[in-house]
């Protein structure tokens, strides 16, 4: 990107090294809009949360932010009551920064967990902080979100206004599933430079991300710092979307954005080897094809076989029949790829496996279910377990 | 065990190799009551189910049952009509041999799914497997049911039915969690010569299993073949148990006997190097403190750290809030052995985290978390997630 590109009309980002991770790189960072805008967010649905986190369910309440300030290497969580006022502090002091009310500012953290803050440094870094902030400055804000991520993660679609403009819709995330350093959080953060209104933009983000960040998983556990957040500048000047045919467009981006990082992370699932999206069809509605999807892509032993390549339809069958959902196990159909190896519940044979191992040997792939009980379909997004997974997770702190 | 003694008064147990195994290993057994006796079973919860489990779960409804018939090395699931015919088949060739109503016959299953059973090997095998039933041949059986297992899986426990008699509870078992050679099932026998009534020895079975079968886990699926089940010979002519003061010692022996095998079927995960005892206090309802100990001993994050015995009680704590229940983190105490290391949602310190580190490198251990929201308590028994584990299921069939 040339140096003088702004990443997205209306905002400034920042990164810099303020000391909290031990390893010495970028660890906290900023996005700045140019004055308060409409602003939306989702949280963990994890019933331990961290003190960032109900701070920023708080503030976003009001619909409207002007900035969002998140640090790296310490996640502030399960901190007591100091946690809650280094949360508050972290707000206070970007507010102060930057001049404006400390409630629209909201504040992220990812890191290691039940370990203090070390609050001074961030406080004492905010004017650098600030001081920083660049039209071009994303790269620099996603260097400082990162903790275990191999590779940073972004994603850009353009939502078109008329035939001459354009507005984007920028995301950037960090996030290897819920891992090292003690866990690993999810977060995402998006802007975009169209004109939207507070109430729109909140169900855009509260419903895509069901559909795409609530249905990807690494180990199947949720973090006690997720947080998804979007801000929108209307730099593009555009009469705010609310609905219509506008608001298609722009829902249709964001979820690209979203479906992009959201696969990101999973490719970049500690010890991942392959990404395996499960669609689910033939289902009686939509939630249960979702289940039936998620409880495949959660099970040890479906998440073992694709580590192996094993087109083993006899876990997927039994991880079916796991889900809860009332299925007719001699109705049944599974493809690997494809290639057919279950019909009606029952194996097609040799042949078939042979063909859909060669699938699995691919790094990403998709396995069809259908249940032929009805017309709705799901899907989940997963990775494979395996070895390192176990190695990462059995060795992070001893 | 002396050659003569009986291993339950009132049966016979047979263990041949019929050939459905490739290992020439023994694969079919029999355990044979002198006459139709009071019998319960219990079966998967898995929608996906084996024909053998359809077959026995109607037969067993009558609350009689005469003769077990078990084969491994094949789990006879989803083998579409073929499987059904063949289910059939192994109750209706038992009870020829044996003389007796072929709905009096319960059969299991357990091996390889969907592959089709080599049904003539077990028709012609039958009369020769009830010629070898003996009073002793207990030993026999349980190697007859045996598939991935490093260990026989057997308890005893009596009943003081009086000063001066005992009846006895004994049972056997096989599993390894839902893991190979395609999904090894758990299947458990208990045999007592107490008289007990049809009623009673079902609701003691139902619930029992609740705290014992149904609170283990190794990888959180269940099989299409899971199957408990129990027959009372009344070989020891006590006026049958119906409940009261008899009632509750049988119930003990039986809860016993279960603990005993579930236990072991834990030990025995595959690639499990610890077994993790889970017990959540301090709960609204037992069902609530049940969940969070379940989703403890299911987070692979949880069962990662027990392989590497660190004390990561951030994770504990994220799968609790991960449960579903509603929990304050702010009450959360968690202790790894004698040694709390989380005290109202915050850590101890780090000797606390040193010595907890010790407690995890014995091979078996408790974990106990108190909600501090009510006083009901739940449990649950897992075992770690190995290295082991992944490599037997990842490379399994191919």
């Amino acid at each position: 990107m040339p140096s003088a590109q702004p990443a997205c009309p209306g905002f400034k980002f920042a990164g810099i090294i303020a000391g909290i991770k031990q390893s010495g790189r970028p660890d906290l960072g900023l996005i700045l809009a140019e004055d308060e805008v409409p602003a939306a967010a989702v949280f963990t649905r994890n019933r331990v949360r961290a003190a960032p986190v109900e701070l920023s369910e708080a503030n976003v309440k009001a619909g409207v932010a002007r900035a969002i300030i998140v640090n790296s290497g310490n996640a502030n969580a399960c901190t007591g009551d100091k946690g809650v006022f280094d949360a508050a502090a972290m707000a206070e002091y970007a507010a102060r920064s930057i001049g404006c009310d400390k409630k629209r500012v909201l504040v992220a953290s990812t890191g290691v967990i039940g370990q203090p803050l070390p609050i001074e440094r961030i406080v004492q870094s905010t004017p650098r902080l600030h001081a920083a902030a660049r039209v071009d400055g994303l790269d620099d804000f996603v260097h400082a979100i990162m903790t275990t991520d191999r590779f940073e993660k972004r994603a850009l679609h353009l939502v078109p206004l008329s035939p001459k403009t354009k507005a984007r819709v920028v995301g950037v995330a960090k996030g290897a599933g819920m891992i090292a350093p003690n866990m690993a959080t999810t977060l995402a953060f998006l802007c975009t430079d169209a004109a939207v209104s507070p109430k729109f933009l909140r169900t855009v983000l509260r419903e895509e991300v069901e559909s795409t960040f609530n249905a990807i998983s690494v180990d199947g556990d949720t973090s006690t710092n997720d947080m998804v957040a979007i801000m929108a500048s209307g730099a593009a000047k555009n009469k705010p979307i609310d609905g219509g045919d506008k608001g298609k467009l722009f829902r249709q981006a964001v979820h690209d954005v979203l479906d992009e990082l959201s696969r990101q992370i999973v490719r970049d699932g500690e010890g991942a080897t392959h990404v395996v999206t499960i669609e689910v069809t033939g289902a009686e509605n939509a939630e249960t094809a979702t289940l039936v999807a998620r409880r495949i892509g959660s099970s040890p032993l479906c998440k073992a076989a694709f580590f192996g390549a094993d087109p083993n339809w006899g876990r997927i069958l039994a991880a079916i029949g796991n889900s809860g959902v009332d299925v007719d196990p001699r109705k049944l159909d599974v493809a690997i790829g494809e290639v057919e190896i279950c019909r009606k519940g029952d194996g097609v044979g040799h042949e078939a496996e042979q063909r859909a191992h060669e699938v699995m040997r691919r790094g990403e792939y998709t396995i069809r279910v259908h249940l032929n009980r009805g017309r709705a379909q799901g899907r989940h997004v997963t990775c494979d377990l395996t070895l390192d997974y176990v190695k990462l997770n059995a060795d992070y702190r001893t």
